[in-house]
């Protein structure tokens, strides 16, 4: 009998830029779900976001914010980004997420998150100062 | 009782890059399977293009283009790449897929593709002039 | 009935990066599993490590060596990144993972990895010379 459980985050970071670790949360809601073995899918439902899977350690956070900036700088001019020609100023955010990636998929097994050492899972905010939301799925059994 | 659908499409891009919004497709592909709650995965099953989420924005696809191009410059000599000393010329189409992802898994819940306000799934071609496809697999019950 | 298989290998990469193709080792696991329709995830867990799918050819794996390290340079000072303040030397692997990506979900069909012609799975090493792990998941029917 296959299970499942739908769980939505909400995360409203007050800067433009910012990384939340969410694993609590994902390790609750597949407590929850009572699946024992399965797949966990945490994804985020905003184009200008990411969950992704690294190091909770802020000097590290501050290394990514520096960089994804130098990759795709903010500037909400229509010159860099045709994007932002349609009153937008997010574009770099879209880039940013490409980057990071959406979505993770993590392994269940005897019903918890089956995770390395130092595995923790991040929303990564790009255009912030609203609320947001991550989708978390379980499936198995 | 588990339930599974496997799909592929095929997309002939008439340009060396472009995208194509699948969204549809893989709404028609879920409705199909009869899942109620899964995952769905949709991948590119060739490597020198992708499967993404973002938004369908004509701008936001030419700033893509752009980035994209700065990153991983097209350059069939085999001077900046080793791989077009293989004959090839597309090792550029190659980087690009690392930046834009092979694949997306999305959650189904109530029989429809669960997500956020503005999510689009996209056929990102790098490598095109010829026809390409990609995966459609639907588990769940 | 769900079927699951849960499996981890262990690779010790010699040098500092590299990249190890893994195709064969989770085709194994697949057909262990016997598991005849459904998803398989391959991440690494840990954090200076991915999991990606790309060509077999040794020429753009130079590449791919080349282009990381312009994208995110090894440097140990503590000057570029803060990351190395904490007495790691590694902050540029945790960069070179987010471009290359933690994990892939592959489609199991008719038994077997339903991959396109070129498709192969590596295991992608950014701070190797120690034993790291990767996980392998399979569920389905």
């Amino acid at each position: 009998m296959m299970k499942s459980r739908t769980d939505y985050l909400t995360f409203n970071v007050p800067q433009r830029m910012g990384f939340v670790n969410i694993t609590a949360d994902v390790e609750r809601i597949v407590g929850e779900s009572g699946v024992q073995e399965g797949l966990v899918l945490v994804n985020a439902m905003h184009i200008t976001a990411s969950v992704f899977i690294n190091d909770d350690e802020p000097g590290l956070h501050e290394d990514y914010r520096k960089w994804l900036e130098e990759l795709a700088p903010f500037d909400p001019s229509p010159q860099r980004y045709q994007h932002n020609r349609t009153g937008e100023d997010n574009a770099d955010a879209h880039h940013k997420r490409q980057i990071m990636g959406r979505e993770v998929v993590v392994a269940v097994t005897g019903g918890r998150l089956d995770f390395g050492p130092w595995e923790q899972i991040f929303y990564g905010e790009f255009d912030g100062r609203r609320p947001k939301r991550v989708l978390v799925k379980v499936i198995g059994e």
